[in-house]
């Protein structure tokens, strides 16, 4: 008979649970004999303690098992995913599943919704008027067969035990532990009947986990619970000390998207699109390294077949199809403002995270899971850092539901950006010019490189 | 307005809480806004981040006030109490309330049932035929004037808090952490309207802290809390790596603790019985120092005076006053056991958890709170460290209710038994005789000393 107490008492002593205890603990609480007071002591020890390979194991087994798991063995190719940790104008998903699914790998992509100052797949892919992110299980994999890649939310029906144990970890403050955090996308990610799997893990101001070394500690704890149950996982670390791209928001990024699938677009989301689709291939067995992949990725890029591949998952979820060619149907804010620079000089920062919380506050994202999002707001023709601009130039473009509103992210948007000398408004920024991340930073795969 | 999880988060990252902040998350949790998980992770979070004496305050604060505080200012004399943290054979309380009563001062003491291996006051009570322990506030009051002593256990009314938090550490494996215990222990004594308080601290193996930093620790906590509430605390260190007296079991030790009454029974127990009596004395200022209170409690304990207040207070809360002189009137077990020495030699440890535990299988304790007691149960006569035996002699007699539980309980006391060369089942024990702790350890006191 298991004693719950036992369990937590263990974990918080920092001992090695047996993994036939974890799993006992955990089926307990699905089934109502562990009680939810427990569980949660249980998470805030993990948040001390950490976890072992084989409890991590355990973790993600009983999680994946107790929903539905995909099985996509029949499709005639490796099935592929990618995840992103989270990002200010991530819109990589957008563009990459139909460039992979082009070069003959199926993407059966489950995302999540924007929280806090990170936006969501799902809430840019709702955008497009129509667009269905929660087809049935059968017709997800209908859509994925005939178009190579589908894009849905999480249905109920997947890992339940991770929903609900996120659900208490929101409550008792565990949401950033590295383990509990690995065991809840692997679960997940591994539900979708993947062979592979490549992490978008971001470093920097921006991202989920802003200091680099435990952004590592996550992809290495991920990657090795991967091949700990035969997926192949590889990560690769990109910056988020500034957006990526130049738009921030729903139906701006789906333009910005489209553009970057016509082969145009902003340079930095095309490096990453190109990067993580080259990992991609290489891990689909379609490509012999990411570097080919990536070529391989370019050349499919440029001949637009992925872009049409992208209209037809559009119009097989619902979506008007029409707004790869027309982004004007996409839905627009009644406010424009632009924001200009007060005087010359080089742009040296754009601080994400401020420019993610302010297009929440435009109605853009989520402060609780049950906001409604309006697609139209945001930013675009957002500056980059580097960029040299002379007095009167345009900074960012700023998309709203009134003037007030806009008025007020002129101000997030001048506090944001930096400039050599001083910030954009007018106080003395001090210092150094900020040096930045690498854009595409370091790979962690299994040998360690 | 509160965010719990902000609360939660600051604890765990080892920030100090504003008390005003604590205090909101405790109330919240009264009031049903701050959900049982959350309280669940915050408990953890303190074993592991332990509380500032801020903290703490208000923790006892909310505690106090979540219920009934008792009003006996009226009373014509200081109220002082003493709190065990509980051991083997631990019945000191029993012959103390009505010695220092007798000295002029009021002792309102509401204690606890036994748990696990350790026993509890009321269970002791409650072997005397008829003895109620539930009495009402007022009607406790009225004994309490009456006798200078009444005792009863935590009506519902008291500290519903510190109830609504054991039950949850019970069920989290956050129990063991010095400041939950200090506030839990402070809220329910200061509920009894106390001027002071002496804490009587068990160190050793059958302790509930077995680790004297621990005690330690926690005697500091409690001196530091009680002052800053304008309650005087002393504790005082007394040794629990053997049982206290010659008797474990409920009837068994309300027989000698007549007997201590009568100034007879063992000299260890008289020893307590009178250190902290002298404690208590000193701090209702009736006598100069602990020193002087002590002498002043053996003259009064040998008046028998205290014998007839405890005749006294047993009548009063409906309890067979005819026990005091005839303790064959206590519940008696139908089997009773002799374990003999199989040889000569000295005693050099007596193992008080092994016992503990092994009266609670004869049925003299609890495993879960809802168990009964059988006040019969238990062991007599039991040698201490120290004691010379010669082949034959009696080392202790077994009170159970059946053969094979005193088969099976003379197992346990021949492995609890320690002699000098080997054990006194046979086995070489191995190594130097064992130190024993000093019976009185150091005083704790606001001065440190």
């Amino acid at each position: 008979v298991l004693n719950p107490v036992a369990i937590v008492e263990a974990k918080r002593d920092g001992g090695e649970l047996d993994p036939a205890d974890l799993r006992a603990f955990l089926e307990g609480y699905l089934e109502g004999t562990v009680e939810e007071p427990q569980v949660s002591a249980f998470l805030m020890a993990v948040y001390f303690r950490g976890m072992s390979a084989g409890e991590l194991d355990a973790l993600v087994d009983v999680m994946l098992h107790s929903g539905a798991v995909l099985d996509l063995a029949h499709l005639p190719a490796a099935r592929v995913d990618k995840h992103s940790t989270g990002g200010v104008g991530d819109k990589v998903s957008l563009p990459l599943a139909p460039l992979v699914a082009e070069a003959g790998l199926f993407v059966p992509m489950m995302s999540g919704r924007g929280l806090g100052h990170t936006g969501g797949t799902l809430d840019k892919l709702e955008a497009i008027p129509g667009f269905r992110t929660d087809l049935t299980l059968p017709r997800f994999v209908e859509v994925l067969e005939a178009e190579g890649t589908a894009m849905i939310g999480q249905t109920t029906e997947i890992a339940p035990l991770d929903r609900r144990l996120y659900a208490l970890r929101s409550l008792t403050a565990t949401v950033p532990s590295i383990p509990l955090i690995a065991a809840s996308i692997l679960s997940k990610k591994l539900a979708e009947g993947l062979n592979a799997l490549v992490l978008d893990v971001k470093m920097g101001s921006g991202a989920f986990l802003p200091d680099p070394e435990e952004a590592r500690s996550l992809a290495r704890t991920m990657v090795g619970l991967g091949e700990a149950r035969g997926v192949g996982v590889v990560a690769r670390m990109t910056a988020m000390d500034r957006p990526l791209g130049a738009t921030v928001g729903n139906a701006l990024e789906v333009a910005e998207s489209v553009a970057c699938l016509r082969g145009e677009g902003p340079a930095d989301l095309r490096e990453v699109v190109l990067a993580l689709a080259g990992e991609m291939l290489a891990l689909g067995r379609v490509a012999p390294d990411p570097e080919a992949g990536a070529q391989k990725a370019r050349a499919l890029l440029d001949s637009g077949a992925p872009l049409e591949r992208f209209r037809r998952m559009v119009e097989a979820q619902g979506g008007d199809p029409r707004v790869v060619d027309d982004p004007g149907r996409l839905p627009a804010a009644p406010v424009v403002h632009e924001v200009r620079a007060a005087r010359s000089g080089q742009v040296t920062r754009v601080e994400p995270r401020a420019l993610g919380v302010g297009v929440v506050e435009l109605g853009g994202g989520r402060v609780r899971s049950s906001d409604r999002v309006d697609p139209s707001v945001g930013l675009d023709a957002l500056v980059a850092p580097g960029a040299s601009v002379s007095q009167g130039d345009l900074l960012a473009r700023i998309h709203a539901r009134s003037e007030p509103d806009a008025q007020r992210m002129a101000r997030v948007v001048e506090g944001a950006i930096s400039m050599d000398g001083e910030s954009a408004a007018g106080q003395p920024a001090g210092g150094e010019p900020a040096t930045l991340l690498p854009l595409l930073g370091e790979r962690v795969t299994r040998q360690g490189g």
